[in-house]
């Protein structure tokens, strides 16, 4: 992998660039669709290609339990197994198995309320949440929450599933800590996550079992507190990884922006910042400003099953019946599959009537709508606006 | 409409013809893909025009409950609604009101097991269940599933209806009695569907509702009694319709033949005669050879959203663990965008995982299968081999 920067911003920390991998370029700012089980819910890759979506992200946690990855491995890795020529990111899957965990055994409402309801095809449900979290030293142990098997997942075990599973960029082990965590906890928590940084690295750099494709990014975390972001950044920054990823609790809006100029100052600029599972459009532009190449977030796929559509107007809820009337595109100024071919009136009644065509319809429009308002902010920097 | 026969088998009754429409010609025999709620399941049409189907039949009873006649016929009618080019076929309304009546009512279970289960997005379910179905000389009264309101519906209503939703083939309200009725109940019944055969025509007939792209298809029916079959067979063709639906119980294989032989020698042979709601792959080449030219049937699209897929040799479950290590695609015969982009390891994977692309990619491969299976069978005819 490579990373060029091509252009930076003289108004913000933004930065224009292209990522290089063995499975072609990717222009950042660039969003990054969440693929769970090796699928854009509702579509078929060729579809996510039309949404001009250029990286996919997909689950470890998941693909380790269903279908496995020596399975997937055999069929010749992720790229192949789902028909997808682009590039691939796979997380550490520590985050499924911490927050499910400290959701349920600390009853902490902040990643569960994003569980997601039934029928809208959402899997990060109830069915697969693990059982039984016990971290320790060396990893984390949980029960299958498929078949109820004792699992460990630990940094070797993580990184030899994501080498089995093959995508261009992988992420190191971490340990993500509940919101709020107490200071004393936050600490130890990150003393392991570094620790554990150490030893993917080691597990990664054993050529035996590196694909040469693949480039490892390091995690920072730290929660909230300034002293221990900033430890996190210079430290995993020391340990030479490919890239880094910013990880932890970053709902809070004030502490976004805190923890992003706590953290990418300490960081080599040379390298890619991938920002996890934030991107609210709300906050996309800021994130772009204070400094991120990639990130990763479900809205867009999830509020299109829900029937939310996202345009430049703002967001549109299909499940309103006064949709029904309406013969508009979704979105007037987009060019995206769905506003090409399809109107209000009729997604509006296919999103009613519970029919899966109609969230199809909108997670294409969705997609597109993300990938092109990050493609107009890369303008944006480009002509110095940004 | 035209109706133009292309030839005649000598070996079978089998007719090999096109069916000229305003939305375009139809080569039959031809199967009809059931497109409910104005969407074929889990596809946009782009992907039902990548299927080879030629005519899709829509469901008269659920677009008037949902969203209404009214907004499609003010949308521009079915086909700039639903963005469907190609011709369209709506039934009279009847089935669903009398089937679900009677499975209700008279504790019939024939129809009640083909009612789908949940979380596959099959819409004739409990929930759209008419309830307090009556039926009386001037048609049925029922409460809507989706309101409660009380609705009617006659053979008037039904062809008002027909007419705002605009497509190019519609059909008369016809009584559908329950599977072995009495002699008794089934002349009764017979009577009425006579009665208001000539009705529908009347009211298709009056210039100012008509939209002239439009035919009428009678319907005959007679449930399992020769003498009655051949009385509505010879009733029905007398009237002048522009072709012909045999409709009633047939699901018994023995009857499907003898039904048939009892009532398509008493028909037009110049005009068009489809067969309602029947096609098993293993009756298909039957119906055909006892010279039906059209057919429609819920199975291909079905089975699909339940993991199976139909191929050359045979049915596959793509639930089962096996197939998750085959890297074969569905049919290794077949020419449809599934088959040409993914193989059976990731489509059991997505339907194993519930996901909604793996019931999409099976929809496209089924459909693809069943259409082109008829493709082979006009073929057959052309060359004297059916």
């Amino acid at each position: 992998m490579e990373f060029e920067i091509i252009k930076k911003s003289k108004k913000s920390r933004a930065r224009l660039g292209i990522l290089k991998t063995s499975h072609g370029e990717i222009e950042t700012p660039a969003f990054v669709p969440v693929a769970t089980q090796a699928v854009i819910k509702t579509l078929d890759t060729k579809e996510v290609l039309e949404t001009k979506s250029q990286l996919l992200i997909t689950n470890t946690f998941h693909l380790h339990l269903k279908p496995g990855e020596d399975l997937i491995k055999k069929s010749g890795g992720l790229h192949k197994f789902m028909n997808w020529p682009r590039p691939l990111m796979t997380d550490s899957g520590g985050f499924q198995v911490f927050s499910l965990g400290f959701g349920r055994d600390l009853g902490v409402g902040k990643v569960m309320k994003f569980l997601p309801s039934k029928n809208t095809g959402d899997t990060v449900g109830s069915h697969s949440k693990p059982k039984s979290v016990k971290i320790r030293e060396d990893g984390v142990y949980f029960n299958s929450p498929v078949d109820g098997q004792k699992i460990f997942l630990g940094p070797q075990e993580s990184i030899r599933i994501q080498q089995s599973l093959g995508g261009d960029i992988i992420f190191a082990f971490d340990e993500c800590t509940p919101p709020f965590p107490s200071r004393e906890y936050a600490m130890k928590a990150l003393k392991r996550t570094h620790r554990w940084a150490v030893e993917c690295l080691k597990t990664f750099s054993h050529k035996s079992l590196v694909n040469s494709h693949q480039s490892l990014f390091g995690i920072i975390q730290g929660s909230h507190f300034e002293d221990l972001r900033i430890e996190s950044a210079r430290f995993i920054n020391s340990l030479g990884f490919d890239g880094f990823g910013i990880g932890g609790d970053l709902g809070e809006k004030g502490n976004m922006k805190k923890i992003l100029n706590w953290t990418l100052p300490h960081l080599d600029e040379n390298k890619p910042r991938h920002l996890l599972g934030i991107g609210h459009p709300e906050d996309i532009l800021n994130i772009i400003k204070w400094g991120i190449d990639t990130f990763d977030c479900t809205i867009p796929t999830h509020y299109a099953r829900h029937g939310s559509a996202f345009t430049s107007a703002g967001r549109l809820d299909l499940n309103k019946s006064v949709h029904l009337k309406d013969r508009d595109p979704l979105d007037p100024k987009c060019a995206c599959p769905t506003c090409l071919n399809y109107r209000r009136n009729y997604i509006s009644h296919l999103i009613r009537a519970k029919e899966m065509t109609g969230m199809k319809l909108l997670t294409i429009h969705n997609l597109f709508f993300f990938n092109n308002f990050v493609a107009q902010i890369r303008e944006g920097i480009r002509k110095g606006k940004v």
